[in-house]
């Protein structure tokens, strides 16, 4: 089982306008509701893929009874763990001129100590109970207000500490915390790395936060597919040619469901061959998600895409440590 | 009491960003939610100055609990319909650098025809509950998908044909169709007249509502302040000078409020200042509206305001009809 940890969900709302003009009145359409935040579209994504997973998130208020019935109705197993401060939303206001998505995503109530308490526990009993050896965990996301970076750090430590493997996608300080706790995978997209390292270079970046503890680096480039930068290897894959249109939302959310699909399988295979094929399926998977109106839905073009997307590895001299 | 129907009622919510930039993500505190729609600011600014009356609107889903909730904590009396639709959102993103809001107002579910005919009734039954002699109705704001025009013109000429005053400010085929049955008063501003009566000349238009069978027509300006068309007079009303910042939401139910609160009174007075009288206090309020952050309030400044507004009274030659 994939337990996938989303700690600031949200109730993702998508509303469409002819042309989104400042300043003035808009006549929309009643929007699509979904359960969001980067963690539940990954695990819509592995739940559509027939992975068996576990979204845990918080939950309270009114937009926590919707965010509730919609997961219900998805059909995706989910544990949420009730809080006293109402889920949060992210609006997309998608200009239909432009297909431009706008969005404001609310801040959101900050947890009490002990519902951030309540949520690391049921991370760890979920990572416990699950089946597949290894467990797998992915955190993805930005933190609440109220669940800081020591607090990731710790979570991510005692994951580690019990031989899970532990996939964190998530930004600034947070992202330099889950490296130093040891998480298997980070994943920053180019943006995410530069603000948390400093440096705008992308392999020196990701060196950084291997330096920090974090197994292996991944960074999403979007058009540019991705870089891995493992131990003794750096992975490039990127497709042959650019998508023409597709909403990019959710695409670094693909990357991240790859990932996590890679390490439940196990280490089966020979290392390199391995990379490899996770570097296809990574790009491929975000890929078929820009094809896709909704974040959490890959096409199903992600097979024929995988043949196609260019891979090349770069074994480095590793210094030992 | 001042029965005030709200036929298309909507959670106002209100966003701030620091800058709206089309096209990027905004991370924004929650916002604020109010029991919105027209009527509603305007029976909040009734209630807030005194006045008896009765906030009257459909209610439904989720969000109808979010406005019924907020509407029991105003203390406004209220008669709310169920209805099976949820209640629609209206979210105003307030760009911090320059204040200008950017409104997004859902559409709305459709009203069934039994759910309309709820709606009008409870304005009949408690139009004629009231001690006030006359009993007064305002009508504001758009109609829903489901309550046609000509529903609202069986509603107006009902109300009508039992004595009761109404006040209708709505938009479109529904202005005319108040009209049309006998309104004591319609209140398009200068964009809904144009739109109605196919004519840019405020004067030439507001004839055109009066020649439907409307007893006065009040043209809202704006900065302008507003023109009366009354029977044999026009009242030309605004500040001395423009008000130097605001809030121009809401400028317009606080003078369907003002209209409101004049007609309750009955006719005391002479015609001629009576009229004199309501032209300083619209323009009063309508300020005053402005100086607040939020619609349905007034500044105390109002009666200072008052004082200051400019009127003049152009007495017309009116055929007999």
């Amino acid at each position: 089982m994939i337990v996938v940890l989303t700690p600031n969900p949200a109730v993702d709302e998508t509303w469409h306008t002819a042309q989104l003009r400042p300043g003035t009145s808009h006549r929309v359409p009643t929007g699509t509701s979904r359960a969001g935040g980067k963690g539940l579209n990954v695990a819509r994504i592995l739940h559509g893929q027939g992975h068996e997973v576990m979204a845990i998130a918080t939950v309270g208020g009114d937009t926590g009874a919707v965010f509730a019935a919609e997961l219900d109705d998805s059909g995706i197993p989910h544990r949420l763990v009730p809080v006293a401060g109402a889920t949060r939303r992210s609006i997309a206001v998608v200009d239909e001129s432009t297909g431009e998505p706008t969005l404001f995503n609310e801040i959101g109530a900050p947890l009490a100590a002990d519902e951030a308490d309540a949520l690391c526990a049921a991370v760890l009993a979920d990572a416990e109970r699950g089946d597949a050896r290894p467990g797998v965990v992915a955190v993805c996301g930005s933190l609440p207000p109220g669940f800081d970076p020591d607090r990731l750090c710790t979570l991510v430590a005692a994951l580690h500490a019990r031989g899970i493997r532990v996939i964190v996608d998530t930004s600034g300080p947070a992202l330099r915390a889950a490296a130093r706790a040891g998480a298997s995978i980070v994943k920053p997209n180019r943006t995410e790395l530069a603000e948390a390292t400093g440096t705008a270079d992308v392999l020196e970046g990701a060196r950084k936060l291997r330096a920090d503890g974090a197994g292996t680096v991944v960074v999403s480039l979007g058009e540019e597919g991705l870089v891995i930068v493992a131990p003794g290897v750096v992975a490039r894959a990127r497709l042959p040619e650019a998508l023409r249109t597709g909403n990019p939302t959710g695409a670094g959310d693909a990357v991240v469901a790859a990932l996590c699909a890679d390490a439940v399988a196990g280490d089966r295979e020979e290392p390199v061959s391995r990379l490899r094929a996770l570097a296809r399926r990574a790009v491929a998977w975000s890929a078929a998600a820009v094809l896709m109106p909704l974040a959490g839905e890959l096409s199903p073009a992600h097979t024929e895409l995988e043949e196609s997307v260019q891979v090349q590895l770069d074994r480095e001299e590793t210094p030992c440590p």
